[in-house]
């Protein structure tokens, strides 16, 4: 078990070390000494994650006629939250420790049998020391041996701080994960101040005025959108009557969602800030089962396609416990990561839950009259109904991690080591440059004439990259690490017969082709 | 002049109008009533802007050697604001009026000579009344006629209320128009409340309260990026290295970054939430001026490209008292919007101004060496210095109003009117949907034939949309509308000889192409 977990970690540091070498996620604000669980992709990540999220656009919106796309806005009115029940409900229960100041989740902290020996420990024995006194003072009597104080009681809960394994802790309380700004030219902490001041005029305990500071800024605050799913819920009129859409049919949307997850973790996995791409396809009522069925084989058919292998994929299906209220059927497609199987992609049957919160939210119909079909309460034809919704709901940064993961390979090279080397085994499509051009040397007209083909690249579309520094065998090993599927190289005999190298980067192999069919060897590979 | 302001006015109805009924923008959260200047791309629009924003990044990433991108997150460390001297200055003067409540902009309010008749005017007489009243009870006379008030003078500002034309005011203070959010698992108002409680009791005055409150969130306080810029400067000596790339080049990023405009305004072209693409090329000290003009040319370049008329495009130099004071020179490119010219993007020699900065917040270096050139100081080969930069930084959000202008046309059709139509000549690389297919009836096999012409344009990667709904004529008025240049039509000569009619948008022309060919057609369209 230590083995296979430090093989694991291994791993992610390899992973995680190429990537800043290689220019494809640094930490954000590096120079400043990083901002907690913030990133930020370098030339070859943007390219990638690009690339992933074209690859489900073309999938989802451009190859289908039953699926159109949106691009709404991450602050929204803030009575969408409301409807939706992320105002209410999307928080974390946070605890903090009255020994050590540490504040965490309840609901991720380690467990203890209520009433059973809870040790905790100190960072050295002047603080355990002191804290021995402190709880002393308090008419709680511990023994300390070195930084640990014992004879402490896990409480009810159970949990205990993660820090230092202390029971002394606050009441839990909910930490709503949205993040909360200021829409409009007002001045919140000089209202806050000045309500303040009165209400303690007036007498107020904290909670009345933590009551009144909450109703005073109500009508200024906005949220960042914690998903980018609910916009398809409130444009739903908008979209289908301005396309003329019939149901069933998807609004897709890809872009950035903002949480403020106390428990960041995994590299990019789990971050801030980070993009999804979402998509709700609504149709008739009692139907969501299927399409539910429909969407779990197309989903998981495109991770596929895009080069996961098929033994690192699976599906999850959620227990009745995990089971919001409405829906009627959630999977999740996982994919092993090098700490073990984690979510992709949720797949929510969610009925007609989120148009029905809505309609209460707004005061407006989210409806769709279907000429044609028979109204099953009256027999008649034509049908009024709130469409049902299924979801699939996929992550774009976990994607990249887990593309990056899969890709990873490194090569041992022959018996003295040479050939060894790291290979980033991207599909075609997501690699951040198709092809690059190289010249064998920087003379004899070679530049010249790579630049020449890298220009025809441009020319249809492909991002290839011309390149001369260093010497052949490191550029190759540099495009190897990046993930580039093919080296032209511009050597003595292309200037006698119009011929360049063209190399694989799985295999190495190396064969003669024409200049002219340069680009049409890799478009059809990109096509494939 | 009013006719013309009452024409330009109408244009811009037409194309918001337009942006609803088709599809391509969207009041945000339109259900709840709204969010102040907040807009959702519909499906016209989110294809729209995506292709926009595709061939910059084409233009400016793909095809260039000495350019790479990245993707930052909006998120970013607090002191990369402070370093750069937005947290400081990026503000707006606003002010109060003490009549009616309005909070405006100081340097956008009508200006009065000092001291001369400022009249007010109230909504109502009622108002008008009790204004009188209570300013006279504040040694304050002044006399009514109606819903008017006479006899109050401009105050030494000159500005008097944009709403009742009052002079009387609040001081001036700044706001400041990045949003504020709050990072990780604190509880501002929990805190605020506390500190505020704590220091009343202390004795502490207005001023007091506020500094400590601000010092006390200052801590888990970030800020919605206001530009993407930032980043380029902040992970320069990351992206040089890992991309191993010399001097002059380029970091180039599209995104969206966010103001709290106090004034939005013209659609989508101000509003909170808005797109840009921005590059900064780091070049040698002495070589600004050089890279200005050369940026000029190619921005410019572009933006013609994308199928804005050169009529409507101009250049407009930054006055010695607009510009910063560490720039040596500053140009716009101003597009001819239905309003007035304005700024579609900013083009600016910035020396070394930003990389400085960031080294003395940061505390780390930020430079470049070139081997190969000689120090101007020492004569001696090799010199370490800090790149300078110009930045072309566009609007993309409004390089779409502009562009949606620019190709919005109305034609009258002939003396009864038959003909007329709207069409949106937006260049084939734009448009959201590049070819409609279309079966004239829905039978006869002409929906499978059309359904198999479609598949072949997915297949190349071109977004085609299959349309058999209403007749043929509507079909063509509505891809007219959204800027379609091609129909390609199935018919009953289909059947027998493989070939479809293509009908091009601008002059509604129509020939005959063989079936097999019309991907090609199109292609080469894309491509001119």
């Amino acid at each position: 078990m230590a083995t296979e977990e430090s093989r694991e970690t291994e791993l992610m540091q390899k992973v995680v070390s190429l990537c800043k070498r290689r220019g494809f996620v640094f930490q954000s604000s590096e120079i400043y000494g990083g901002l907690r669980s913030a990133y930020d992709y370098g030339p070859m990540g943007a390219e990638l994650k690009r690339n992933l999220m074209s690859e489900w656009w073309r999938f989802m919106v451009h190859s289908r006629e039953d699926v159109v796309g949106i691009d709404a806005s991450i602050i929204m009115h803030p009575d969408v939250w409301k409807a939706s029940g992320h105002l209410a409900n999307f928080s974390d229960p946070l605890v903090d420790c009255k020994v050590c100041g540490e504040r965490f989740r309840a609901d991720k902290a380690p467990k203890l049998a209520a009433g059973s020996e809870a040790p905790i420990t100190l960072s050295d024995k002047g603080r355990a020391k002191a804290t021995q006194e402190k709880l002393a003072g308090q008419q709680i009597e511990l023994r300390r041996d070195g930084t640990s104080l014992h004879g402490a009681k896990a409480g009810d809960a159970g949990y205990v701080c993660p820090n230092c394994g202390s029971p002394f802790l606050s009441d839990e309380r909910r930490f709503n994960l949205m993040f909360r700004t200021t829409l409009g030219p007002v001045d919140p902490i000089g209202d806050i101040v000045g309500l303040v001041r009165g209400a303690i005029a007036e007498g107020a305990d904290d909670k009345q005025l933590r009551a009144r500071v909450e109703a005073a800024m109500a009508s200024s605050s906005v949220y960042l959108r914690p998903e980018t799913a609910q916009a398809m819920f409130v444009q739903f009129m908008n979209v289908q009557q301005s396309q003329g859409i019939k149901v069933p049919f998807g609004i897709a949307q890809m872009g950035k969602s903002f949480r403020n997850e106390v428990t960041a973790e995994h590299f990019i996995f789990r971050s801030c800030e980070f993009e999804q791409m979402e998509c709700e396809y609504f149709c008739p009522p009692g139907e969501g089962p299927k399409y539910l069925e429909y969407w779990k084989e197309q989903r998981l058919r495109w991770w596929q396609g895009i080069g996961l292998r098929p033994d690192n994929l699976r599906f999850r299906a959620h227990d009745a416990d995990e089971l919001a209220h409405y829906s009627d059927g959630c999977f999740d497609v996982e994919y092993q990561f090098p700490w073990g199987w984690d979510e992709l992609e949720g797949i929510a049957s969610r009925t007609d839950y989120d148009l029905k919160a809505h309609t209460a939210g707004s005061g407006k119909k989210l409806t769709y009259f279907d000429p044609e079909a028979t109204d099953p309460a009256t027999g008649k034809q034509g049908w009024h109904y709130v469409p049902h919704v299924v979801e699939p709901a996929a992550g774009a940064t976990r994607g990249v991690l887990a593309v990056l993961c899969d890709a990873y390979a490194e090569e041992p090279g022959d018996a003295d080591g040479k050939g060894a080397r790291t290979v980033l085994r991207l599909h075609p499509r997501l690699a951040p440059i198709k092809a690059a051009i190289l010249p064998l040397v920087k003379r004899d007209g070679m530049p010249e004439i790579a630049r020449r083909i890298a220009d025809q690249f441009f020319a249809a579309g492909i991002n290839a990259k011309y390149d001369e520094q260093h010497a052949i065998g490191k550029r190759y090993a540099r495009h190897d690490e990046i993930g580039t599927p093919y080296c032209l190289t511009v050597d003595t005999q292309t200037l006698t017969d119009d011929t360049v190298t063209i190399r694989h980067r799985d295999d190495r192999r190396q064969e003669r082709i024409k200049v002219q069919e340069a680009v049409d060897v890799v478009l059809r590979a990109l096509r494939a």
